[in-house]
């Protein structure tokens, strides 16, 4: 048995007062497995089984660099050590010696040709919650695998802190950060793995000045036909004062507008983890691990669902808008600094496989990709695979559910994707039977 | 001038009773001309001037069959009658002569080399409204400039009558027309011209009968992705019962969706008139006429504006939903006939150039193109242009106005092109000064 | 037995010489199918077979407007006529009562509670092939399935005709039709059924003038990006001299442009049959039934294949091109009258369903739908469809041929849908081993 | 003057051996500026230039992480230091101190609030061009702008390698890379900076194997319609073999492909630089730093042109292919490793800004965007600059020989972003008169 070789091990290798820690690794189960190698890094759940006679066997999510093939893993444990191999369908691409180490196991070998070494936590679970007031001191522009933390948390935990405006700019208008939708973070969450979901909640998302801009001046390109000429006005002024007192927001160029005032809503436009395939992409763009999602419900009340790519997640986000109409239409919501506070979960082993939300009204499930139309199905696709697990409904049912209620939100066409959200009345989920425990 | 010489013409040619009517024709000002030729016709306002020593001067509307070029009008009244030239620029394109007629004016020449004969009348003005009571006995499945008129009626007109289910059938369930969203009409609204706007108030959209269809069982292909396999249930009932009393619609098939029961809201999918380019188009094709817009606010307490591109607009409308989720994405909305009551105004001589309509709440522009973006940006000009018609705006403040509050649906997704409607609330628009009379 | 009597009922109803014919009424087998009703017609092959104890089964095209849905027959004779009932799936919509007729059969009944006479023809057969050298003196703008024929040809004629120019002028630049890609035809192919295919062989398409236009000077908006800023030279000269000794069109305009001389490769932009669903589109719209295709392989020594969707196919073309790039990114080709032979095939019964086509390097094969991302999937599809038929590829065998050696030509974005082609090399096509007779 | 203090803090701070180059300090003119932030780093050429009494004024590229903004410098020499302001637009941004340094000068300040230290130096020059030959042992799977350089090469210089098949399997077939189109580099390119064009000669392309693998057996859904359903075999096996001798490839499942064979045309499926943004994109993805663009003329004998965005260029390369069809529609072409060499030069201060390409019969302009329509005007519209650049034509000139002359080309339809090239042949653009040198 491993457990007893182990202890042999250790007995030979660690001092005295490692013993009892060591003795007690028992290697079958869930592991979280982090892996290096020459220029990069990549993480996964390895969950191994004991099979007859001191076999091992087991699975992995991909630990290649780009997180392209899950892996199957089978081999024997071989005095104190578990020699593996990892294969790739039928195909052995790699091997893999684990031993006991300092977060529990620790080894090295070989992925398609590329040495590494690797070590392997358990889950940490829960601890009682914190929170922690966060004042930032460096801020991102990009949502990046290899950005360093600013700050470990636990799921449970909530962060209190602020974010710059679009340009870099806090509360007291002064330069922070660079531009570029500039974020706070990222925040690592102790314990998350590539295939769970970091549950977000919005529990506050306020304004911290009375001021904002919506600076184009002009409807984009992406919203207006090839044909629609438009003349700015020279020396138009962009700021909007923010009166949040009455919770109203007015444009400050008066004239016209003079009497043009709307409520605020603010909202955070850019929340995301770190992206798939170890890509780094900047605070403006969006896609499966959310970012500039800019969808103007992501505000005060509203629980957001992303899914994790990384170890740790890394959390980011800012982009305030003190209110946004559809589709982000001149380029900008009305851009601002933030105080928020954010209550950070994290959902096991299950993911939508793209970011999703819920706020008292409506669940919301996101759909971003090349076009309005990909988008959409994307959305869409995405809601009736949420409408499936949670209630076990059938393709029909579904279609029925969907094609009676479902209703669109063009969240914005401005960024580098456009983000199209399809959301269900929580009164019409009130009408269906549940499966039984929700699933992300 | 002219008036004597057409009164000498009128002495030499027309029994007296005719004297007085035929005295009064002045050719100046504008004229409903209507052009027949070998396979076609068409039709534009001519507007004729006086110039010095007998000379004519004008403009008018294309008169080629597709409507692709306006015309300018040159020449002189000789002997009673008018002998002009018809150019396209500078470009000398076809020759008219035109003499006191039946309606006002008749006459005939060559376009492009191609023989015509046309006719022109006044504008008829504004009569008495009436309301029709229409029981149709003929139905259209496509929205064609050469079927034959139901029914001629006037501007501020009502037309009370029924439409049949997207399939042919009636209140009773059996048909009464080829299915492919079954049309009630054309109806002719007197004095209709290209360039005009024809407004539909929608007084009564009413279900009269107890049963509707969505018919697929499944999510259309042009609403999930590529990947997104769906297992259709066999002989799945694809029937609503619906209770007119309460007011609510709930799918037959029971099991899961046995608590399923949505607010009824009956609406009109498809409503246009005859398109442009002399197209004839099918009743499930949408565009600049309108046509299958399936918008489901398009019900009781709407009014929709569409561009006139035919004499006499030819208005007709069916495919009823007793409700509709966004983007019809089974492919339909619960398909079912209606009792409608319709009235018809008549907005001269101008036009959004696309289909808009409002509401009490909103104001409401469609955008129909080939794609979700392009249908966007459609919608998007075309508001801009709706709030700068109106209400003066420069494109700073349009930017400003419509980047913070706007609006929008996606209507459908499943028709040929898809729709997308900008909207923006009444709430808003009264924050904005008036510039004066509303256009549309 | 019907035979018989049908010959009892024509011994009541005919002259003596009609006898002999009558008799020979066997109603078994294929029929064209033409039938009226209020405000259209329809027409499809109807193909009949006796059952037991005078029972009739059979099957038929669509016979309502727009084409949506095929039908079942089935009935009994009764006294020398066919009482058949009309069904869609299992459900009874129309009834049909047929007897011999002037063309063969003739009948009344209803579809979808709709009225309609009827009457059925066989098919024509191959006759004498025969040269039609025809001067056309009345013109086009519309593909519509209701425009009258302006000759009709049987399968193998020839035609030999002259085009205008995209404006409807002739070889002596005088207008003859109106402008809008100004059709010659159509003509009605003496047998041609609804699920066939029209075969168009290209003898000639030559130059019968000196000059053409490609006359926007400016970059389509539909070409360039949104931020891509142009400013055409005022007064620009259009017109390019072409010299048909030397095969060489060159701009007039000279300047930097004088040495730009490029070899002309005539082509016709314009070729098509009425749309399916009974649509009257314009000739600068294109799809299913051809059209504006604007592919610069479809001149002399081409072959066009194209679905039948209406009887009599009703072919038309024009907008003939001296040469063109791919895409018609100006909006328009060297536009120019035409000297045009073409050869007309007919294919019983079968259909790829699009347009495709071929000449003595490749087989080409065209997707036209809203965007270039789904014209390439319609070219693919047809493309692999095609192979399918031809040569009994699996999908796997397919996707190796294809993938390895397509090649995609972009024909056209300027016009209402583009158009993409998928072409194999015919030296690839001639390494696979043929199944069997070609099949369109 | 500054050259005079800089000498006197030369004397003060550095070992005389240092006099004489420190001396040298010019600080006027341009200089390759390095910045390096909390987390991040970025490059641009700064250029100074000394106004009255001791003022410097310059201009900077963008100095923020994601290089949003440029900039423009003020400032003046302070004992020895140059004080600058750095300003965008009229707004101050930032601050920097700049003294002589170890490369030319070096300093420190802030930007947008973010402390930052700098280097500057000069071009290196052109040094005389070496041969590298070059033996990979670690490689990359994404274009990253923080991945450590293989290898400092010299404009001029030849890099003679081998690149991995997509899988990361070389010459031999066994695995030395991860899997995800395994990418050779990054090559860092002395004194390339952002705005600087990197091209690339294609010396030799060659295989180094006998077999490929093109391995779905099925089309993408990319490529094929919704509807268009595929059973790819069983088993199928997808390997291809490479006949170098001959130069043909066969594909060695038999049966009906037995007498398929290809003629081989290897080439380089991705190469870039880092891209635009500080963003780490796959090296599946692609875009204006080049990437996967999946082209087949890019083999031998063509040079290809990539914009520089990060200091270096960092240049890598992989995927290659021994023949590819157009669009790649399998998802693949000939997967195979190669054995290349390449010819790096350095175009600098000018840039298309997005890659283009020649071989000796066409210049090549990529479009790569969200969709083909989309990647198609980012070709037409970067052919156009480039043709402007290099002829001097105005744009209806433009229009002239592009409408008439351009070939577009779909190289790839199932990577991230679809890729379009516009090309012109040479022997048009032969027929052009040149404007003057030729720019990138």
């Amino acid at each position: 048995m491993l457990r007893a070789s182990l202890l042999a091990i250790a007995l030979l290798l660690s001092p005295p007062a490692a013993y009892a820690a060591q003795a007690s690794v028992d290697w079958t189960g869930p592991w979280n497995l982090a892996a290096r190698f020459a220029g990069g890094s990549s993480a996964a759940v390895m969950t191994l089984t004991r099979g007859e006679g001191g076999a091992v066997t087991g699975t992995s999510g991909p630990l290649d660099e780009v997180g392209t093939w899950p892996l199957s893993v089978s081999g024997r444990e071989e005095g104190g050590r578990l020699v593996l191999t990892l294969s790739r369908g039928s195909l052995a691409v790699g091997a893999l010696t684990l031993r006991p180490g300092k977060d529990g196991l620790a080894g090295e070998g070989t992925l398609y040709g590329v040495s590494m070494t690797v070590t392997g936590a358990r889950d940490p679970g829960r601890r009682p919650p914190k929170v922690h007031d966060f004042a930032p001191t460096t801020f991102q522009t990009r949502y990046s695998p290899d950005a360093p933390p600013v700050l470990h948390i636990a799921p449970g935990d909530t962060i209190r802190t602020t974010t710059l405006d679009n340009e870099g700019r806090g509360a007291d208008l002064t330069w922070r950060g660079m531009p570029g939708n500039t974020l706070t973070g990222p925040f690592y969450v102790d314990g998350a793995m590539p295939g769970d979901t970091l549950v977000i909640r919005f529990d506050r998302v306020a304004l911290n000045r009375d001021t904002a801009k919506m600076a184009s001046g002009r409807l984009s390109a992406r919203a207006v036909q090839a044909g629609h000429v438009q003349t700015p006005r020279a020396g138009w002024d962009s700021t909007w004062a923010l009166d949040r007192e009455r919770n109203v927001g007015r444009p400050v160029v008066g004239g016209k507008l003079s009497a043009f005032a709307l409520p605020l809503k603010p909202m955070i436009g850019s929340i995301g983890v770190a992206p798939p395939g170890a890509q780094a992409l900047t605070a403006g763009d969006l896609g499966f691990h959310g970012g500039n999602l800019d969808y103007s419900r992501l505000g005060a009340g509203a629980t957001l669902y992303l899914p994790v790519f990384r170890a740790g997640a890394l959390l980011s986000f800012g982009d305030g808008h003190a209110l946004q109409g559809d589709g982000e239409i001149t380029g900008q919501g009305l851009e601002t600094s933030l105080d928020v506070s954010l209550t950070v979960e994290l959902i096991k082993g299950r993911s939508l496989g793209q970011p999703w939300s819920e706020d008292p009204e409506f669940v919301m499930v996101s759909g971003v990709d090349n076009t309005l139309d990909e988008a959409l199905k994307m959305a869409t696709s995405g809601l009736a695979r949420w409408l499936k697990e949670r209630y076990g409904l059938d393709d029909s049912e579904i279609a029925a559910v969907m094609g009676a209620s479902v209703v669109y939100d063009i969240a914005e066409v401005v960024d580098p994707r456009p983000h199209v959200v399809a959301r269900l009345s929580k009164t019409v989920l009130a009408m269906l039977p549940a499966k039984g425990p929700s699933a992300p």
